[in-house]
């Protein structure tokens, strides 16, 4: 493929699909949109087109949203009241073009086989993965210091998982001056947690001192805070849950006893939408020039 | 003094006097309070009173807001909405009451000389001023966080002073991955800024690469960021201004040509107003130990 | 076993055996130990024997040092002029001990197997290996400092390798205000050194900018700085060497032409033989406590 | 002064001043030097005079070691078997020759104005005094590195004093994972201490956890490490003493009861001569520029 001058076609997805389709543009790259009707910021390197079928039009190169639909019928498309529908999308589209989405499914995966579209899941791109674990961390961030009355600087914090996400969520709380405990499973990351200065403590064992902490964030996608460890907790204690749904607490039960839970989701793309397009577009960049497709 | 068996009045003020009152009566003081009727939490440790003069009543030491007045004429409570006339503060009130209060001015030394009351201006503390710069810096962080659509790692960050906010405000930044560039005006003190790892410019040459920076954050309190210096600005770039008053821009030819600058005032009572509240504490009970008053 | 009695035998290694032997004496544990006849310091919780027989007498568990041989017929013992043949370790030892080791060969598992012993290279204990990272990072770092006229703060740095040395190494190095630069293979790896602030290059275009370097610390066990690399070097520049040998030096011809190549090998035990002894004690009682063996 | 075209010449001092006097030259200034005949490397861009009347001949600017003397009658001058006489430099040398020297007395004030020079310590430069922190902290973290058996990583530190010197190091030393007590005299210092992270204790009641340290780092100049408080200590604790002679230390006393402690001086000048003299260019060169001679 000639990547220096295929033509993108950016369809819906939020306002970090805005920003890959601008910053595309702005690197001279012809790229072509649909779906960003009600955005408040202007694009400026982009091509605003009045229908899909405009905006697929010469396109080698199709990205759709993250992800690429929430009520598998329609692309997800926040900022415009039409509606796409899936297949609408795959409609007279040239065999080879490269399709690039966000959770594909297998409905995607037979309309791209039949279209002979090249499907691509980019959140299946590790550098993305990786990359995202920054906005990811800074929104968590953001999120505790607004719903706390204190400083994260000198609170007892404790972090659940020492995964990409756990390990660089907990090196910003402590730069930021907060006591950090790091809760894993295994030996081994136990031991790589204090390697970089944390206290370190098995996940089993964390109902011991689970009363003390200010504020947890967990990335554990399995049910950790449960109806018993919830007994156990401090309910001024704020848990900032990052882990995939259904997450790792029992929601519910945390809203019965009045305990604050929140379920903090897709945080690149809420609270560094720029940054997020930023990762997704270089991460397809990478991809496309390794031809791993 | 026996400052162990003390007993004290808290009148008025926001949420972190609400903390500071109940923070002392943890600590196992009396504490009777007047002012706090529309305050959300509840206090446990205080004594509600239902007028000043029964939350004054036995109190050897008064507590009044920061500032402690808006409008010269009656205590800061934003909290309830009957008025508390100054000089009600000081009727009756024993002589040697100890009275602490934020920004004190001339009415009020007049008024605590007349009823041989021993006045202390609790921001003249260091100690407060000292501790207050981190709530400071992660209210402006947060702010930061909130206002941009980027990450703060890798963005570039300009911080105009070095002076104990504008420095732990730079650690911070730079411990969350941001490049910061300090300005200030004496030699000395960009050699120090330096020797913490930071680029550092005088600040006479700001202009030069001002429009390269997504963040300034200003702690100098003179007109910095004026007419021909936001002329010279990229107008996606955000100013968070943390001088006092009247701050160090140029408000409303920043807003005349679509740049978005902030005034970030009295952070530490909005943004951490526990923590506040106990820095508060803390060096009001210092004082008194010393016997500094 | 019956991990609370077990008695231990500590038979020749380094300084640090003879602190891993003191720290299980201080831990309650019965030690005894052959080979520190020449040690410098004394040891205060292990009875020193006169034989190895002695030593061994009564010890359900045998550690042997790092690596148990150098010369493939005798053990390793730096702090005794006696010698101490390997087949002499396993005679008369009963069925079932346990006999710790690092560098296990063919030979010791054959005399193991013979003497129906449990034989465990520690070397293979991932726990070790992880918090070994930490005296290997601050060893390599002694280093550099003793070896250069120049501060680390300010100085360009490249880290070769972004394996568990390379990121806590790099870590350390911007921690004390250099430039770091990761150098590494991989797209992902790279992303993760930029997650966490580094420049990050693809190692394969290390000749580029080569020439820059203050210092490199090179963690990659491959031919990196070969004979046309080294042409491209600064010959002030500094290479600390931490990969196993053949290293990844073309040592000689550094020599050659006058650049200082420093190939550093087993800094846990060198720069911190405490540190290293308990991170080994702690490993050999985890693996014990766990029943892995 | 026209300072571009001015003319430098550098007589005696240690490694630093050989590279003060080649950064000169590097810079595109004409530089003589007397001094450094037994210098290890070569200076490539600075004459090498015969005699102090050669290097002299022609200079605008003469730099003297620091200090300037070490007996009081010749120049301090380590690299050279020769000797100066202090008077021998002022011989026929013009008025408004500016002559920088480190720690002036009388002597050389007397001579300067007989011989109508400018004379300027350059001790008494902030920036100087400032940037030399960064080598000092280092040259004193290498020291405790060379000298002890653990990792700094997880070991008990107190840094006795908080000014420029002791608020680096402790910054260092934390990045380094190492547990930080800052002990200072003043309370609003320890409130910065605290701002920055460190657990900070009056230093008055240091005695009470004295015995739990790995290493003290003193930066206060009185003698604190006296022998009632080296009574307390763990004789195992290492003492790195950064004070002005005399010292915060009982030297003797500790050697008695065999405490190491290290008086560590001049650390800019040995463990980091190119940074040192680097900073000690800037500094001249930013006293010429500006004039404040």
């Amino acid at each position: 493929m000639d990547i220096d001058n295929i033509k993108f076609s950016v369809i819906g997805g939020d306002e970090r699909f805005a920003y890959l389709s601008d910053g595309l543009g702005q690197k001279g790259y012809e790229v072509s949109c649909f779906g960003f009707e009600e955005l408040e910021f202007p694009l400026k390197y982009t091509v605003k087109c009045p229908s899909v079928a405009d905006a697929k039009s010469g396109a080698g190169c199709l990205i759709l949203p993250l992800p690429y639909t929430k009520d598998g019928v329609n692309i997800n498309t926040p900022f415009t009241k039409r509606k796409i529908c899936i297949s609408e999308v795959f409609e007279n589209i040239p065999a080879d073009t490269v399709v690039f989405a966000g959770k594909c499914d297998e409905k995607l995966t037979s309309l791209s086989q039949n279209s002979k579209c090249r499907l691509v899941d980019y959140m299946d791109c590790e550098d993305i993965a990786i990359l995202n674990t920054v906005p990811t961390a800074e929104g968590a961030i953001e999120i505790a210091m607004k719903e706390t009355v204190f400083t994260l600087h000198g609170a007892e914090i404790a972090v659940c998982g020492f995964g990409r996400v756990g390990a660089i969520l907990a090196y910003k709380l402590k730069s930021l001056g907060a006591n950090v405990t790091v809760y894993a499973r295994r030996d081994e990351v136990l031991c790589l947690a204090r390697a970089y200065g944390y206290k370190a403590v098995k996940i089993q064992n964390i109902d011991r001192e689970v009363f003390k902490f200010d504020i947890i964030f967990n990335t554990v996608p399995s049910m950790i805070f449960s109806h018993s460890l919830i007994d156990r907790m401090n309910k001024k204690t704020l848990i900032i849950d990052l882990a995939s749904l259904p997450g790792g607490v029992d929601f519910p039960y945390a809203e019965a006893v009045g305990l604050k839970a929140i379920s903090a989701l897709s945080l690149p793309g809420k609270c560094a939408p720029k940054s997020a397009g930023e990762i997704l577009m270089n991460g397809i960049l990478g991809i496309l020039r390794k031809g791993q497709i």
